[in-house]
């Protein structure tokens, strides 16, 4: 079974990845860790449970769950506190675990809980959408929404192990497995031409679901992610590079209210942006440009969504990646290499902005053609 | 100006102790954060802002004010959202800095918000109650209530700078003092035999607030908590000394719902309960004994409340700090030692226990005589 380390000043763990891994959670959770665990308590979603719930406490003699209903629109506050008040309800010590299941809605609030529970108690991983596998899971960022934006609360808080089972991705609706996709294309751009060959090669396996395609897919992705942690756990450099794509990726959340797009899919539209964003520098070659883009299109279809450039600009400025005064943003030079530059122009992002909303209306308009 | 100096694995910042601090609290602050502050927050209760919030502001331009509610019952889970959100409509970002001006709820609540607000801003901590001066504002511990129990949620996130002024101690209620010198003479217990005497000998002008004598207590008191906190930050061992009387003490808190005794009245009682063990034990000589329990009244009265010995060796069970099965307790060996136990009988603290109550009961009791 592949597992990845995670090595950060502040935690070590290993992600293991592989299929029909829930048979033995129970085993896996307590190699761990080990023998001070009290009691396991899960954190999932209801309709998740119902497809997955008997195969995950296989190996439990008995289990407490806790639900969080589906959907970004709970990752709050107010879902925060009342899971907090059935943990202490629940006699949830210092010494119990939470193990989320689920994907980065339940990861990220999940992890949260243990980060603030009794000042930090365990968490374990389990993800079940390709994002959280590839991503979320890892990497010791948690959180929650507050009304005023997204991701706006939250804390560094490690898990002791992540578990990822490709098995479960077999539920997974086929919008969700693209949009995650979408992160792993993110990944071989900003680091791994390898996993970008073998995404453009196997794009009809990998769609398909195909368990070993997927495996390498996520192992891939993983190891960019878990490399770029391990050398900046905090954020203060080279973890950056992981917004690739994300400055105009979450303006296009924000102005389309997180209702039209799933975030795999602003991220792939954001990732098109600071393509055309190179291209216009000279930064990027015309051949490399068209192939990321084409790749993207190909894990497609993206959805097509309604926003002026303007705005898009204007509310990427908002964007909390962005400290104080300069605006840094990921400039792709290459198939996996990116450049941290901090001169992007306001007139760049809209040109480069405009660019991309112009090819989505021009797809558009060929596929209303096509009908006809 | 005297200034102790907290250093952990995860933080290192200064107290600053003395009188006339607030006139320059602007310049002391930026001197602890630096260029890269965008905005200053401060966090306060509104009677307090009344008394204090011109001589807190007078070197600032201009501040951001937001309010939290005086009272334990406000050091919940529900302030802490309205207050995030408050942040985030206010424009707050990473840079932006939250100064807690208040008590030990202030303080707590504060620090929590700035431990989970972006994954963690800054937070400066100016502390206006004796117990948060010597005690809460220092070591990094944040946190707030549940309606399943005390402190069930937090974080461990220290302040960049501590500044404790003397001078507002003036406006404190004279029962809050007390219940705060509480906190001092068990500081003096565990650590300091001459914070314990000067606590005797100066016992007039203490509680009259003499500035001198306070700001000896509060120096030598903050000099024992640091002194612990650099060694143990996250209370794997050492620093659980900082819970002696806290067994018993929160169990009194618990059983009267937080309304009856003020926090240091509780540890007082705590503490009485606590010597009467080492007694019994003959781990520490009638001769102490005695010394400490006199002190504790000297710096009374403590009231008296209702609650059976048996409820409370049962509430004390539950307390958080005792991890899985083994029962730690903290045993008083002499003026300025103590031990780390773990082999306390339920019996021994159910002794101990009703030996305080009794105390209390023939307390009550003389002084209805006295009134007759
Ligand atoms: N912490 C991080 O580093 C990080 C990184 C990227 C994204 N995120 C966060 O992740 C969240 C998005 O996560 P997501 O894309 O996994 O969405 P999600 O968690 O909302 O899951 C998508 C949907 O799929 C369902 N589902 C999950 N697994 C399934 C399975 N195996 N079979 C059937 N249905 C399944 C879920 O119940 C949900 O309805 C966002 O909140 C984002 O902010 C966090
Ligand atoms: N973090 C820690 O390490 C730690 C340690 C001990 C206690 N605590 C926490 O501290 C809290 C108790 O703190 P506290 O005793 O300071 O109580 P508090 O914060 O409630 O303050 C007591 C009262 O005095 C008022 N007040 C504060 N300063 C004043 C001043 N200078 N003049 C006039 N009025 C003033 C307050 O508004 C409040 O009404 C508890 O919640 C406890 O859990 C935390």
């Amino acid at each position: 079974m592949p597992s990845i380390s995670l090595k950060t000043p502040s935690a070590s763990y290993d992600v293991t990845l592989g299929t029909s891994l829930l048979k033995t959670l129970r085993q896996r959770i307590t190699r761990a860790t080990g023998s001070r665990t009290s009691r396991i308590f899960f954190v999932t979603s209801p309709a998740l449970w119902k497809l997955w719930g008997e195969a995950v406490t296989e190996s439990f003699e008995s289990a407490t769950v806790l639900f969080l209903p589906a959907g970004e629109s709970h990752k709050r506050f107010a879902s925060v506190e009342k899971l907090l008040e059935q943990l202490a309800r629940n006699g949830a010590d210092r010494d119990s675990i939470l193990v989320a299941f689920g994907g980065g809605v339940v990861g990220d609030l999940t992890g949260f809980l243990a980060a603030i529970y009794m000042r930090g108690i365990r968490v374990v991983q389990v993800p079940t959408t390709l994002l959280a596998q590839v991503d979320s899971s890892v990497g010791g960022k948690t959180g929650v929404n507050l009304a005023a934006g997204k991701n706006l609360v939250g804390s560094f808080h490690h898990p002791v192990a992540v578990i990822a089972d490709i098995d479960v991705l077999q539920t997974l609706p086929k919008n969700e497995l693209r949009a995650g996709l979408q992160e792993a294309i993110k990944s071989g751009v900003i680091r791994d031409p390898k996993l970008f060959s073998f995404l453009e090669k196997n794009a009809d396996k990998v769609l398909a679901g195909d368990t070993k395609a997927l495996q390498t897919v996520v192992d891939r992705s993983l190891r960019v992610k878990a490399d770029v942690v391990n050398q900046d756990e905090l954020e203060n450099g080279l973890r950056m590079i992981l917004n690739f794509g994300h400055t105009i990726g979450h303006a296009i959340e924000a102005a389309t209210k997180y209702t039209v797009l799933l975030h795999g899919e602003a991220i792939g539209w954001g990732m098109i942006a600071a393509i055309r964003l190179a291209e216009q520098r000279g930064a990027m070659s015309e051949k490399d440009a068209k192939r990321v883009v084409d790749l993207i299109h190909r894990y497609g279809p993206l959805p097509a969504f309604k926003a002026k450039a303007e705005r898009l600009v204007e509310l990427s400025a908002g964007d909390k990646k962005n400290r104080g005064g300069a605006k840094r943003f990921i400039l792709p030079t290459g198939i996996g290499t990116v450049e941290i530059v901090t001169d992007v122009t306001e007139d760049e992002l809209l040109a480069a902005t405009s660019a991309m909303l112009q090819e989505m209306s021009a797809m558009t308009k060929t596929k209303k053609q096509v009908k006809r």
